[in-house]
């Protein structure tokens, strides 16, 4: 019961932020100026958002990238950060801290407040405040319209693929990615597993691309979380639209198909229902375009009628809203 | 895989939200109308904060109290709530998620977004956006000034004293206190029991105390969570000051005295350092008292001189600041 712990390692924390608004950490609540704000939370949970033995570095960059994605998809400019983290004893929370603090600062964003504590298992929420971008406006989910096209800020499946290596059997330790013998053999395999493994690990919050969105007369989007199927369900519910994806269109590298086609893996069920994408599912009038430079690809329409349809190889089916599910039991 | 258990649950929530603010559960922040604002964060993670078997409901409505007693130390007016929930599988969601609707709706407060997810045990975590009591100011801890006089919002102790019932045998199950038997006997010893208990799994967060002190031309604040002792010490650590506490000025019931003794505990070092009060330790300049109605008690001074001393039966001694320490190891 000795004083205390916390109160030094509010002192470390304050002492890293510098001037920096570590004055905020003062007071039982964290002030914030006049400003009209989005405000996300996520958590990420060893054992259910990422494998229990993870390094607690790649944790606190990964559940930032994670919120500020949400921010990306209102177009919003990411400002201030609150953690709640709990980490079991025998584990140092200054390197979780310190990882937390540089991606905040890469970010621009002020750690502004947070609670911390011991606990059974490594677990975080980061909620994330953000401001407008300068003569901007939000970007919602609601106003996609009929004949806006829809577009991909990158490419889908490959976390989803990254996931299942890291769950068969690669790993990710002291920043470098150990494959299994029969997969780091082959180059070209190995530098698409690499690569998969990467984004799921380490998310590209498409914070530019939100920030151009917000300038826009008019665009909707949402972050793929939890599968381009799920969450094209979910941006056209919101709009009351209907779409048209077109299944040749999605954007998938060579080396991509073939370390499905190696691990038996139907690429489509991957992009469409993998999930944590973390990039931008999103809408435009069709008079405007997206700068090259952001890599998005055209992937299809809203359409007036209600129904989300595939177009496959000639055929066309209803797009089942299937993705990853939050509520699933798991082990 | 199947879609998807979490969007019901949304749905499900949207329409407990009725109209109030459930449009800003559709995207993927929420958006705030411009406003100075105060956030602050708290967790309560199952075997952390509290016993493992703890009903969810009274869970949710300590995990807002808690929180609200935050705001309160800011004196600022509660407005919004976040949720990042985890259960485990076998446990509803929606026992936990209605008492934290009914106690927000209660202390005026929207829920306007979170993330659920299935966990290993129960974990929760509260942001918790306040605004500006009209016509007052912010409350914070560094605005204390030397003579002022030192308050207490309410009686303290009588939480930690509950906490040592619950894990030592006393329960709490289907809203009912239940004692051990030779606690149960003695009606006396019983009534304050029971009403320890009632405090530790109810606290009763003064907001109403807050916004009459953000309306005062100078207060200091601060909640006592981690114990009187450790949360003086920061009161005057922010405000570059001392403090003279008064033992005899306590606030302490003869039941409170008696439990104390019939179960070997010295009340003094639970009111000290026990901690979970969460009622607020406040200092205001000498010529203004708060109102009869909030129950405060006048229990020392702020001082020029930065050592903090207990004067305690004619006697004085350096007050150490012990309390509770969120980052000590557990079991």
């Amino acid at each position: 019961m000795s004083s205390s712990q916390e109160d030094r390692l509010l002192q470390w924390l304050r002492e890293q932020l510098h001037g920096d608004g570590s004055d905020r950490l003062g007071d039982d609540a964290a002030l914030l100026p006049r400003a009209e704000t989005a405000i996300t939370v996520d958590h990420q949970i060893a054992g259910v958002h990422f494998p229990t033995g993870l390094d607690p570095r790649v944790v606190a960059q990964r559940l930032l990238a994670v919120n500020l994605s949400d921010l990306a998809a209102m177009g919003a400019e990411p400002r201030y950060a609150f953690l709640a983290l709990s980490s079991p004893p025998d584990q140092d929370m200054k390197s979780f801290l310190q990882a937390l603090l540089k991606a905040t600062r890469d970010a621009g964003v002020e750690l502004a407040g947070g609670d911390l504590a011991r606990g059974p298992v490594l677990s975080a929420t980061l909620t994330l405040v953000g401001g407008k971008v300068p003569g901007g406006r939000w970007v919602r989910r609601s106003t996609g319209e009929p004949e806006d096209r829809l577009w991909l800020g990158g490419p889908v499946g490959q976390s989803a693929l990254g996931r299942h290596l890291l769950e068969g059997g690669a790993d990710f330790q002291n920043s470098r990615i150990q494959l299994p013998p029969e997969l780091a053999s082959d180059r070209g395999l190995a530098t698409a597993a690499r690569q998969a493994i990467r984004r799921h690990l380490f998310p590209d919050p498409q914070i530019d691309l939100g920030r151009w969105l917000a300038r826009r007369r008019r665009a909707a989007a949402i972050d793929i979380s939890d599968g381009l199927s799920l969450d094209l369900h979910r941006l056209c519910r919101e709009s009351g639209v209907g779409a048209r994806l077109h299944s040749a269109s999605l954007p998938a590298t060579t080396r991509f198909l073939d370390l499905c086609a190696w691990l038996q893996l139907k690429p489509l069920d991957l992009e469409l229902s993998g999930g944590e994408d973390y990039c931008l599912l999103f809408s435009l009038p069709a008079t405007i375009r997206p700068p090259h430079s952001y890599g998005c690809t055209h992937v299809g329409e809203l359409t007036r009628d209600r129904s989300i349809l595939l177009i496959e190889g000639g055929g066309v089916r209803l797009l089942e809203p299937q993705g990853w599910d939050h509520l699933r039991t798991t082990e």
